[in-house]
């Protein structure tokens, strides 16, 4: 399994009436650490966009266990455990960055598509990347 | 079962750097939708709040098909099947208002709670309204 | 001058801690008002970028007056005064849609580029449309 | 004057399709900003709030100069002047965090208002703050 911790403040334009983030936030924030996961074994979403490929969401999911408030710090720990066939599956878990108390949990599946939308198969350096990391 | 469509188009706010809505967006769309469905069977969620009951997401999820485009217009039909017990689910499906195709769906559970965030009982007048609707 | 009413209607996403509608928010109102008001003389953002050329914000202003809340109606005015020889003026108020008060009010100026980001002349086709609606 | 740099990452969700930030973002890069520059100096938002004390923005200005890219990394300065009387003043420059370019200038303007959204004196522990850095 590989495994990254991100850390995201909230701010005032996460907040709704309720006090707490806004939930569709989560998915920005699972956004933001699935980038960073990628970054930290050699995958640039910039790169990979660029050679031709892109990987949108085909799927999320999302439970919500405790709402995070204004000026919060929380770590979002995105994880991917299994070589990607023709989808990437990734999963999330947000906790507060103080107490490790989990506040959401959740995960989204990628697929690899061309400029044209089409499903092309997992480019050769992403699987060699992830294989190097020992996913199987 | 209670359903209801509302309208929605695509302005450039929602679209990411693939040409698509950005995926956490549908979740607003779902909201809207939500909103528009609750107040159509007599349910204010600005009243629920005056009387100190929120009605926080504490599940989602999505599966999305086709990346709606800057000004199209989507059909959000939301829909709830079963009287809420303890907890409130209501589906989404999010349509090409002109080709009718499937662009999105998913649903979301609502929990009940008061301004401590304990979870109460659904409110009677809620149970009322969606049993009027012939919900079981 | 070429004006056009754009009715918005306040969600829970766009509600901060406040009860109000988040300050930036309101921009976003501005380009569904924009957008509709060019479309309503014929001109179409879609097909404006097909063609190559983009209106990218080049600066924006924003007085708040008073804070929208949930489920409130609003009506977004905008207005073109001028016609453009480099840039496009654009100026908004948006008002309770229904006691008129006025809310918020401001502008955005906009550039006429092409897809390498290089400042072009403002298209022939919109500046007749603009001069058949009166505009000097 | 009191300034603070604070460094922000672009991500997916805030690009558009011209494949530059979405206008209205960098206001929500300016409140990051403002947050941090606030707290450097022992100003906790979150705790003037339960004070009673709220800030919402009464005007904000943007200038764009260039767009940012996905998984830019930005520096968001943010300066206030003046001792604030009745309002409270903030300037911001964006720049690219590498090549220090000048993206994005603006400012916003802030009330202090009570829970009724009536005008009050800056509080005193602010004032007292800010004239503790030099300001006048």
């Amino acid at each position: 399994m590989i495994s990254f911790d991100h850390k995201v403040k909230v701010y005032y334009r996460d907040i709704d009436q309720m006090g707490i983030v806004y939930h569709s936030r989560y998915l920005e924030y699972f956004e933001e650490s699935r980038t960073e996961l990628l970054k930290s074994i050699g995958i640039s979403v910039t790169k990979i966009e660029k050679a031709g490929i892109m990987l949108p969401v085909i799927s999320s999911h999302c439970e919500y266990f405790k709402g995070a408030c204004f000026e919060q710090e929380l770590k979002v720990t995105s994880a991917i455990s299994i070589l990607p066939k023709a989808k990437l599956d990734i999963d999330y878990s947000i906790f507060c960055a103080k107490s490790s108390i989990l506040y959401v949990k959740g995960y989204t599946t990628h697929a690899f598509v061309n400029k044209y939308n089409k499903p092309v198969r997992v480019p050769k350096m992403i699987i060699d990347l992830l294989d190097k990391e020992g996913l199987m």
